[in-house]
């Protein structure tokens, strides 16, 4: 057993995840989960997510080695800061958030004196699906999960983080939180946007001809749109640098349709195809490995 | 036995499916395949998707009911007229690309005078897969064709065609080539070029941090780009007018996450996510049905 107690405060989709990992491969002796409403304490507690619910942060979070705070960005400083004011000395607090320089520098700050530390994480793994019920023991197999590092990081308490999810499964990098923004806006945060956009613009009244295609490139654009809005608002600079290559690539390929141009076309989007095919032999040697 | 014999010109991820549907359900009495390649035809002879190849025109199409074009859409024009010289009198020729008034307009005036009859089908079904070993003999099950009706149509074949597509499990619209174009412009060109736009804008470095919704967003970025290129290039109009829609969409969350709104920022995402969710309950229905 790595750990003798690891809490988690949000037991959704990834919370639920990380509880039935910890439980499925016996990374600790006990899981506990924090709650704001008893119906999703009782849901956590059917699915067996976690040992046991707690509705308060002191009971929740005492003697634990980890603390795992699994709620939307905008909530993590706020519930990592009560955790570390319940939490014993030397306990570890990590995160899921899907931006990490917000995250990071709020926590850094608040607990510059506190007797627990911070080490901020993205699992990057995850689904359209919200609530515990969508949790998956295996959701964090060969899936990347980056843990942020700054000048002022714990460094045991990094590597036990970095071994943490290692140990559920995942591939861990560790970047600094404005590389792990950058890299996140490109690969994540603007292909939400795209399909936001897709979904958006297409008039109800041409749904029922949409088929494969439309239902793939729009999958993400049913996740959350407040989880989703606060990832964006915290990603900002980031996202809009990401936003300028796409409509810089966008703009291009119209560009040659327009003119008739098939040559460019054709090269535009031979281009597109390879870098896919880049990402699908990287993400295939990373399963096998 | 509903067709006596029905030849496929192009044996590939659609004809082959063709092919392969028709057999399953015994719609005819003969299916032959016409190819350009020694090697295309030994393939779709080995996946048994048609009973027998031939290398000329004339003894393909020879005492063929219904003949269908299963090429790019460039060449399908020049092929259905060749088709048609040596059709019998009262043949239905029909093709399944993804264009319709670029195709259609050309031939209603090559077949003018001909003994054979030209309808023009879109069936939207496919895969970023190409070649007879992806076909499948449900391709077709519970997804939209379109099939085309102008002021010319012969409707008799025209009731023929849209029966034949019902046969092979497609949910059958009838529309005006240029409705036709408009609504695939928007459901399916539009998410090809902004799939290939994605995949295409984010740098390779970044590609190792890349998950599911990168994966699924871009997953038709794969498709064959000559093909794809003929496509967008005979539907320009269209295009560029669908393509307008998703900029607006675009920008509009942009602009919404640039001032740190996140009032209209959820209001932009919750719009998108609903569109997608009437997408969902047809296709939900259409599957039921």
């Amino acid at each position: 057993m790595r750990f003798k107690k690891i809490a988690i405060i949000g037991v959704g989709l990834i919370g639920g995840s990380v509880g039935l990992a910890v439980k499925k491969r016996r990374l600790a002796r006990q899981v506990t989960g924090v709650f704001r409403h008893l119906t999703t304490m009782r849901r956590a507690l059917r699915r067996k997510a976690v040992d046991a619910g707690f509705m308060d942060m002191a009971g929740g979070v005492k003697d634990a080695d980890l603390i795992i705070i699994g709620s939307p960005v905008f909530s993590i400083p706020r519930l990592a800061a009560d955790a570390a004011k319940h939490a014993k000395r030397g306990a570890i607090i990590t995160d899921v958030g899907s931006t990490k320089a917000y995250i990071v520098d709020k926590m850094e700050r608040s607990l510059k004196n506190s007797k627990a530390v911070f080490i901020g994480s993205h699992p990057m793994a995850g689904s359209e699906k919200a609530g515990v019920e969508a949790a998956r023991a295996d959701l964090f197999e060969s899936s990347p999960c980056i843990v942020t590092r700054t000048a002022r990081s714990d460094l045991k308490a990094l590597a036990a983080v970095a071994a943490f999810w290692k140990s559920v499964g995942a591939r861990v990098k560790i970047l600094t939180p404005s590389e792990h923004d950058r890299a996140v806006a490109l690969v994540s945060h603007l292909p939400h946007i795209v399909a936001f956009s897709l979904a958006g613009s297409v008039p109800a009244g041409a749904l029922e001809f949409a088929a494969e295609g439309f239902k793939d490139t729009t999958r993400v654009a049913s996740s959350d749109p407040d989880l989703w809005s606060d990832i964006f608002l915290t990603n900002r600079k980031e996202i809009l640098m990401s936003a300028g290559l796409f409509r810089k690539y966008y703009n291009g390929i119209l560009s040659a349709i327009s003119k008739g141009d098939r040559r460019r076309t054709v090269r535009e989007l031979k281009k597109a195809g390879l870098n896919r095919a880049i990402f699908l032999k990287q993400a295939h040697a990373n399963k096998k490995n």
